[in-house]
């Protein structure tokens, strides 16, 4: 009974011990594990569940948009990925050479995709030929790999990971920006009302943007331990690209043109920072839209009362099937195990974050009602058969208060600074920091020399400097209010 | 108008010059674009949307059957991927391998998958301890390499392709083997009913069973160049990699046991067989339960009409999608771009394979009917407005059409064969050839250099040799009737 003693044995503390915990929690709860590849880990099924909420929740928003997905090739040839020079310089340190094929040495190498600017443009170089041909708003839903050399940390930091990656061609800067809101709108809805997490959406500093876009924009969250994660992000690439893979059309006035672009991305990176944020020292709690299994039923009974208990468990069931109208098999389901106590089934059901789970013995049945057990409160009490719509409710209930909770969170754990002691004071407390800064290359320079990990996140979109604001580090005019944190 | 005339222009005709028409039609098309990569091509979204609906259609047959989903690393370290001998020999000829992470040298090469295996089952056997955790039934839907260096065939014959990937571990083999013929007939499914396909099941031949497997079946179909194509197969490994991978378990005795393994797998080499029997020298002819637009609405107008004409077909779209209740936004279109001639658009949707095609000119609108053109056939006639619904038994029909016709095109071209000779001239005249055979690994090796391309493809599985016959190839006691041609 190895097994049983794992599924009781207590968590680390979240708050004292975050990164213990957060590991463990991801092992435990099945959610993931490691692999035989250095940096790189297993997607098991629960994960993967998530994973696939994540991509069906963010296609559908962007095939209203009229974004099409499609497949190109893992490889990018090096000569191919040199064309666009920031791009590369960004890249290179983290690729991974396909150097030989069978007992061949290849004549060029071959990088494994990090991200496929390089191999779609010189597509749609080929494919865009007149303004007929724009926009084009092509997606991939893929894995990419980037070596990193830094100490990895299950879904957050990793050699590979799993993202959709979009590339739009435009024939105007406008038509680009205004896609890219849009995209960025999508984005934050998956993440509030389905992932239900409050991020902040800002731009990127000039350090921190998309190695050869103009400007990159991102949503920004903040984990329990005080580090920033950068969640799902959009940049406008001008004409970088288009410039360096040849990319343009007749306009028109038959006037030769270089097209406008955009990429954007979110990956599965998102898993981690909702399994940090939302979960407790029992376990996972999920948001009941991304769980794959909303409800567990469990039956309690003995030899005597065990067909009684499980024709009513199916009885339940089979109305809150009907309830919620979820044709997922695995939304709603009955552990009717033998082999495995109820205690045992509840801790279980607690560590991977089912929402809701209904206990039922036969005093439920004598008194026809359930036993509801709340995940994210842990609140237990009663209700009666006949008011089993309720449970509906409970769901919705459970993924708002999530939500509010997430947000209330980040909003209390931001604190605005005046100098770089309260700064340094403000990170060295877990919190996320807000400051006047110049936004010139040179401080933000200086402050990565330092002040080490602490980094600009993101500049606020929605809050202004003052006239006579001063920049926290160099004492310069102000032109921007940014967050500053520890970031992964 | 360069394009214009792309898609005037005719396309080779398949049956005297099968090999290039099906390239270009490929291109034309809209389907794949070769790559910056040798071999590798890009899936363009006409593709990419048949591969999705190839992807739900078997995910959700699986999701019955209890499989699910995760995912597991793209790398393979090379000592893992070594334990299996069989396994190694027949893939390590077409690895590509990973040498070098930025600028530096890994300490173990890393294969990029060619299948999962290794990778898999070295976390199998943490996994699994006890009867408890079996049956284990996982899949992934990912991409895999193998680096052939035989001429590439789009879809047919490529170095990258998209794939399922399910491995199944049970107690005992009988379970294993129930699952296996599930799950075939899953497949079998989605070819004849989804993809309209009709091939043959049968169980392959010592040679041509999968590196590792002790048994493997699969698909087989027949293309109209007389090559045959596998489709989608599934293998019985036995304990060949449980022993391998020291994937055990105790048993409910206390007994420690290996675990039964299947392995199966389609890919998308089914949207190559599909385009390659059903299509014409028109271009794509799409089976509408795959085809991602299954009606377009062409308006003909001038500037006096237009208002009117775009009315009416607006109202004829509301209409038919009530009628087929479907919610994907491309299934019904209206092409009202006014910089394509009606001409045009019809050529360039009987290019794409769009199965029927509704015209609405100012005529059909005095008449209160329609003019419709039926891609399969290419037969082009006129129903009342009232009688729309008429469409939806049509979309029906051209589905069925096109799996009798595919049907009957391998039946008619099976050809039962008695000795050598016969087996060679079928084989010129584009057929499959079946004959008794002794199924030894030494006459399937004299074959081999005997016979060069010509490959025994299935083992029958409804069909057996009488008392007396004799292998043709040989002389012994036949023990099967194989279908023998040459292959992709």
């Amino acid at each position: 009974m190895e097994k049983q003693q794992n599924i009781k044995q207590k968590l680390p503390d979240k708050f004292s011990n975050f990164s213990e915990w957060y590991q463990q929690l991801i092992l435990r709860s099945g959610l993931a594990d490691y692999s035989s590849v250095s940096g790189c880990i297993v997607y098991r099924p629960l994960a993967y569940a998530i994973w696939e909420k994540i991509m069906q929740e963010v296609d559908k928003r962007f095939k209203q948009l009229g974004i099409k997905n499609c497949y190109f090739p893992l490889f990018i040839p090096e000569k191919l990925f040199e064309k666009e020079a920031e791009h590369i310089a960004g890249f290179k340190p983290e690729v991974a050479w396909v150097t030989h094929a069978g007992d061949t040495k290849l004549a060029e190498r071959l990088a494994v995709r990090p991200t496929s600017e390089a191999i779609m443009y010189a597509s749609y170089s080929k494919w865009i030929r007149s303004w007929r041909d724009l926009p084009l708003k092509l997606n991939q839903w893929n894995n990419v790999v980037r070596w990193e050399f830094k100490h990895p940390v299950p879904f957050l930091r990793g050699r590979e990971f799993l993202w959709n990656e979009g590339h739009n061609a435009y024939a105007t800067e406008k038509e680009a920006m205004e896609d890219l809101w849009k995209i960025l709108n999508i984005y934050k809805d998956v993440c509030e009302n389905i992932l239900a997490l409050y991020g902040i959406v800002g731009k990127k500093t000039e350090l921190e943007k998309f190695a050869g876009a103009v400007s990159s924009y991102a949503i920004e969250f903040l984990l329990p331990n005080g580090k920033a994660a950068q969640g799902p992000d959009a940049h406008f690439d001008g004409e970088n690209f288009a410039k360096a893979y040849d990319i343009c059309f007749l306009d028109q006035q038959q006037q030769k043109r270089y097209v406008q672009q955009i990429t954007y991305a979110i990956s599965t990176r998102m898993i981690g920072v909702m399994v940090a944020i939302h979960s407790d020292n029992h376990g996972l709690v999920l948001p009941p839209k991304v769980a794959p299994t909303k409800i567990v039923i469990i039956p309690i009974f003995d030899k005597q009362t065990k067909q009684n208990v499980l024709d009513y468990a199916k009885q339940v069931k089979s109305e809150l099937v009907k309830l919620l109208s979820n044709s997922d098999s695995d939304a709603i389901i009955i552990d009717d195990r033998e082999q495995y106590t109820p205690g045992y089934k509840f801790n279980e059901y607690e560590l991977k974050g089912v929402p809701v789970r209904i206990e039922i013995g036969m005093r439920d049945i004598e008194q026809e009602s359930v036993t509801v057990f709340r995940r994210d409160t842990l609140e237990r009490f009663t209700i009666k058969l006949s008011q089993l719509s309720k449970i509906k409710e409970l769901l919705d209930e459970i993924q708002k208060n999530l939500f509010e909770k997430a947000k209330q969170f980040l909003l209390s754990n931001v604190v605005t600074v005046n100098n770089i002691d309260e700064l340094k004071q403000a990170i060295a407390n877990k919190k996320m920091a807000k400051a006047n800064f110049c936004c010139t290359k040179e401080c933000e320079q200086n402050i990565a020399e330092q002040l080490e990990a602490i980094t600009p996140r993101v500049i606020a979109l929605d809050e202004k400097p003052n006239e006579n604001d001063k920049c926290i580090f160099c004492g310069k005019k102000a032109q921007a209010v940014v967050y500053f944190a520890r970031s992964y």
